[in-house]
């Protein structure tokens, strides 16, 4: 574990690195917009999803710029997702990551229109030349992402989510859907696009795809179960939220021990899935037990 | 004329039937974020720039269906602009194209999302083997959306747009400047995205930039003006909002004469840089005369 947490340290230092010389500099009339881009995409985060990108690449042996570039498109639209989630009609967190919201830190429109910049440049990372020498692979990547990140992904998730909490009642399929394209489907894109750069085979795919589906299902259990437990100064975000806003979540349902014994069943379930890999999937099997264990 | 708005009207249809195919069906549980999608981007609306992008196409020789699948990706960056544009954190504004606006139709936090489904839609449509069989071809106009639809593109003109509100002193250089990059852009990318289906020469390509630019330009300071003289009525939106907000605008800077006049010059300098393509640039020309005399 200390190992991997050193390899977590190292690949969000390069991702924030690289970040910061794509996105626009703050300067100029519109400095304000690209302030707030660059706070929320460059300030603290464990940037897992590019970890998972990185690993997963080096497991296929996918080339290194182009896996970082794939991060950094994947760290946009994270970013963008979590600024639009905590807007006021939203989520309405004034936390994130232990500091103000962007629209706190902000204002509400500048929010909007940081988040909506930042997937814009998200596509526009991936379908640069400097992402890969070939325009077939760049334009798999963006549509991919594009898929991921939508209605049918990431996007329609969030819908979904925000129902969830008007509803207030769900069976255990609904929520696994939600959860499966809210978190999952950007999850999966990260371990399974750099299959995309390689010819790595239908095999390699599959077993990375339910690798990522089981991660993504886990890190959202884990989710609940953190703001259920949790404290606010823990969490860097505001905790016991679900329960107030009476939102069906993996631990109204399955309850606190349900969940957990749930989550511990898809961790050995997705170290299953990189059996084909051996020894070198050994820092993918530990972000498993990472995400299990983590306590923010 | 006539003829200009058979066309104008012919398009519009066969842009608003193919979205219609491409956009998710409402259906399922996520069926309200895919019916405000579709309530946003299928809804009345002049679909000028889709008109632009087929007009400017078939001069230079490029793919219709190529030209089509452009045009519907255009209309969905559209489409999410006007959607956010609109919220109550924004331009707060309850009517467009004079039906209630998606936040006021639906809700706040399903009108950012379909905002921000619609953006992703518009990647994943260019990114389609269908747009373009050469990958190459495709992931140049997903850079160039991108670039026109972002930071340094529409969003940034939004958000400098909205600091002229606030501020509500400018000179003419940055509102200039502003809407170059609020309304230009998307308009620029809408006549010089089809030359790079084709094998146009950079004359062409430079003939048809030098157009959209002054075109954008032309169709702000109507926009302008309109909003100055026009009823709420006639325009489908709350008209008179520039000067109740205090903010600076080619009208409150030139005056409506000047503001006219400025509009006059532009159009004439616009139908020039047409000169190269005779007489088969005739509904480009005409477009220029559409967008000067409009009435909303």
């Amino acid at each position: 574990m200390k190992q991997f947490l050193t390899e977590l340290e190292e690949a969000a230092d390069r991702v924030t690195v690289a970040l910061d010389a794509l996105l626009p500099r703050a300067d100029g009339p519109e400095a304000r917009l690209a302030s707030a881009m660059r706070y929320a995409a460059l300030g603290p985060g464990k940037r897992v999803r590019p970890f998972l990108a990185l690993q997963a690449g080096r497991l296929i042996g996918a080339e290194e710029r182009a896996l970082l570039r794939i991060s950094c498109a994947i760290e946009c639209i994270h970013s963008y997702s979590l600024i639009h989630d905590d807007l006021p009609c939203m989520d309405d967190d004034d936390l994130r990551r232990g500091r103000p919201t962007v629209h706190i830190a902000y204002d509400e429109a500048t929010a909007v229109l940081a988040g909506d910049a930042l997937q814009a440049v998200a596509f526009e990372i991936l379908a640069e030349p400097d992402t890969h020498p070939n325009g077939y692979v760049r334009s798999l990547l963006v549509g991919e992402l594009a898929r991921a990140a939508g209605a049918r992904g990431m996007v329609g998730g969030q819908a979904l989510d925000m129902y969830l909490t008007e509803e207030g009642s769900a069976d255990i399929g609904l929520i696994t859907r939600t959860q499966r394209m809210k978190t999952g489907a950007l999850i999966a894109f990260s371990v399974s696009a750099p299959v995309i750069l390689t010819e790595a085979g239908k095999e390699a795919r599959t077993a990375l795809e339910g690798f990522a589906h089981d991660l993504g299902l886990i890190y959202q259990i884990v989710d609940d179960i953190l703001d259920a437990e949790g404290s606010t100064e823990e969490l860097g975000k505001t905790a016991g939220k679900d329960e107030r806003q009476g939102k069906a979540t993996f631990v109204s349902i399955l309850g606190i021990e349900g969940a957990r014994d749930r989550a511990r069943r898809l961790a050995a379930q997705a170290k299953e899935h990189l059996a084909m890999f051996g020894r070198e999937a050994h820092m993918l099997e530990t972000a498993v037990d990472y995400v299990l264990q983590r306590r923010a």
